[in-house]
């Protein structure tokens, strides 16, 4: 098994993106990755998106992004895993290229989620759900992790307040990511008295409805020394799955599939959760911050409120989070968001973060990318080389 | 590198599946090919699916799929490349093993279209295409087809009866295969009767709108004597795309990804076009068969017809196609096709086919898996142990 490296990366603005359709803003990130990698070609191409086809009616976005990239030959091929679709997509780069049939592949995630009615967007993203079982009874994204920070407020005692620190730090840090949607910090007063949503979720729990485009270029790691990217290990990249239905799980509150890809990938890497220096979250809602932190082992159960509270996930603090405004900050293009993880702790890894947000001395760097009520969950770690 | 094996086969009827929705076909499907193997588990799942987003608004199909065939933890993932989603998600298998990361995967294709109206089916299957610049105005795939159609006829001066051996043989090979739907003869005469679609397509030209699912399970070959299944070495499984819009190709009737495919296939496992015993063609409609077959090396540009009509491609014949009924006979559950193609490869190699299906001696076995009009193309070749 060869080891891998990411040597370019590449991404849009997160905005709503009305001036482009959806391959003009893969193939800006796709360009902006190759170029950074001191690249010209690539031989295979994972596209990672959930939803062109029910809402631009285009499927196929392998060949056509490949084709409109200016590689009408190669390799390409579209994933999806729901929200995890971008990991999932690097995922299959990684092993394109560590199994030897590839030296260099890209992987874009890309979605466009804007130029349809809110209303038609929150059906198309209820496909991550179980549609005969969940979806059918209206059970929307929203509503699903509703149940899930009810359940959790109610096991350890919380109460809503004690989300605060999760949203107002993610705007706090998206501030000053150019590439942000919500490039503004808020207030715990502004939280509270948000929007609600579906109880206890309000509007600044939830991640924005976003357009956007992330890439990477990935190589062995024995031929980082060919290109003029400079090298980020992609120490591990692993993926695990549990039951769609949120019903179907021993516990709502615990998240086994990152559990699982979280083990799997700090085995892989030969480390513990301990050597973590940043952890990008999937933040979609605030309580699956929540959830991730302790499914991943940097907090006890029922302890993340707390932490964040303390200022454990702060930028200076002992393991920043979302440190680039997270999908709360940053916006959550959905089969993008997964990308724009590994390209954000890549820049941490790198030293190339904005000045108030590259983190002290970063070694190991985790994202964790969820798709669906955590059905799919993709878990990598960059390493400094 | 790892070189790798199919351990195990399974399948479900091809047929109009009422009674069955489309997780109830992939797990009929994968849990046939698991028994088959000899097998208990399987680490990874590799779903290749393109439509049920659209037409079952249930995307997260790795997950759902891997939930509901009592998998729940494992890696799992969709991949679409429209109508070469099954070969696809094969392709991922392969590398996934090849890689190291994994010991024991499977590949599903599954597809669901007949629950709903045909018009909604076409529309849907459109998507493969450019929807831009073809679906946008009005190009169906018989429209883009009979464009290729037409042209070829032109070109090299056939009539719409010489076609007719393509469909004539799918039927003749189908009317032997359990799982084909349509398992009867057609003559010439109902041929050049059939009702017109796209002029020259008409509805004996064109493969059916159909429900089904296949499945693979796929381990190192160094590791086949651990499983009770018969084992058949993936000689090569290799990837190449086009323009997605047939505009923009130098030749709309020649296939320049099946060419590429074709020749990287050929490269992998160190072989001639001669050295196939048999090739599993893409007969989405009967211009596709000839132009597959010339893009594959089996026939100069403009004589797959004249082949055809000399018996070359009869189950007797010097090169033997479709022989389970191809996607015109047995049927083309789109995103399962591909997999359907490699399960049928499976057992001429291993020699399990139907009596009157069986070619004798076969040692290299080919398949060719083709997504909108020849914008991706999965060329694979199973070898005898």
């Amino acid at each position: 098994m060869r080891q891998t490296a990411i040597i370019g990366i590449g991404q849009t603005p997160v905005r709503e993106h009305w001036d482009y359709p959806i391959r003009q803003l893969a193939v800006q990130a796709l360009w902006a990755a190759i170029k950074d990698a001191g690249a010209k070609h690539i031989e295979g191409l994972f596209v990672g998106n959930m939803l062109s086809g029910a809402l631009a009616e285009q499927e196929h976005l392998g060949a056509l992004i490949a084709d409109y990239a200016g590689f009408p030959c190669i390799e390409a091929v579209k994933v999806e895993a729901a929200c995890a679709s971008g990991a999932a997509a690097v995922r299959q780069a990684v092993l394109a290229v560590a199994s030897g049939h590839l030296e260099i592949a890209a992987a874009v995630g890309v979605e466009k989620l804007t130029e349809f009615s809110g209303k038609f967007s929150g059906k198309a993203l209820a496909t991550a759900a179980d549609a005969d079982y969940e979806a059918s009874i209206g059970l929307s994204f929203a509503a699903l992790n509703a149940l899930m920070m009810q359940r959790y407020m109610y096991e350890y005692g919380y109460s809503k307040e004690d989300f605060a620190p999760f949203p107002v730090l993610a705007h706090q840090n998206a501030q000053y990511n150019p590439n942000a949607m919500f490039r503004y910090p808020i207030t715990k007063e502004q939280y509270l008295k948000a929007k609600p949503i579906a109880d206890p979720i309000n509007l600044l729990d939830s991640s924005p409805i976003s357009d956007g485009a992330a890439a990477l270029v990935i190589v062995p790691l024995k031929n980082i020394q060919s290109f003029g990217g400079s090298a980020v290990k992609i120490s591990a990249c692993e993926i695990a799955t549990d039951t769609i239905g949120l019903d179907n799980r021993e516990n709502p509150i615990v998240l086994k599939a990152a559990q699982k890809s979280a083990q799997a990938a700090y085995k892989t890497a030969g480390i513990q959760p301990r050597d973590i220096s940043l952890f990008e979250a999937h933040d979609a809602f605030s309580i699956i911050t929540a959830l991730s932190v302790e499914a991943s082992g940097f907090a006890n159960a029922g302890k993340a409120p707390k932490l964040a509270a303390d200022g454990v996930f702060n930028i200076n603090g002992r393991l920043p989070i979302s440190t680039f405004g997270g999908l709360k900050g940053r916006g959550h293009p959905v089969g993008a968001t997964g990308v724009y993880q590994l390209v954000e702790a890549a820049k941490q890894v790198r030293g190339t973060a904005p000045d108030k947000l590259q983190v002290d001395d970063v070694r190991l760097a985790m994202t964790q990318n969820i798709g669906g009520s955590g059905a799919t969950v993709v878990t990598s770690i960059l390493e400094k080389i």
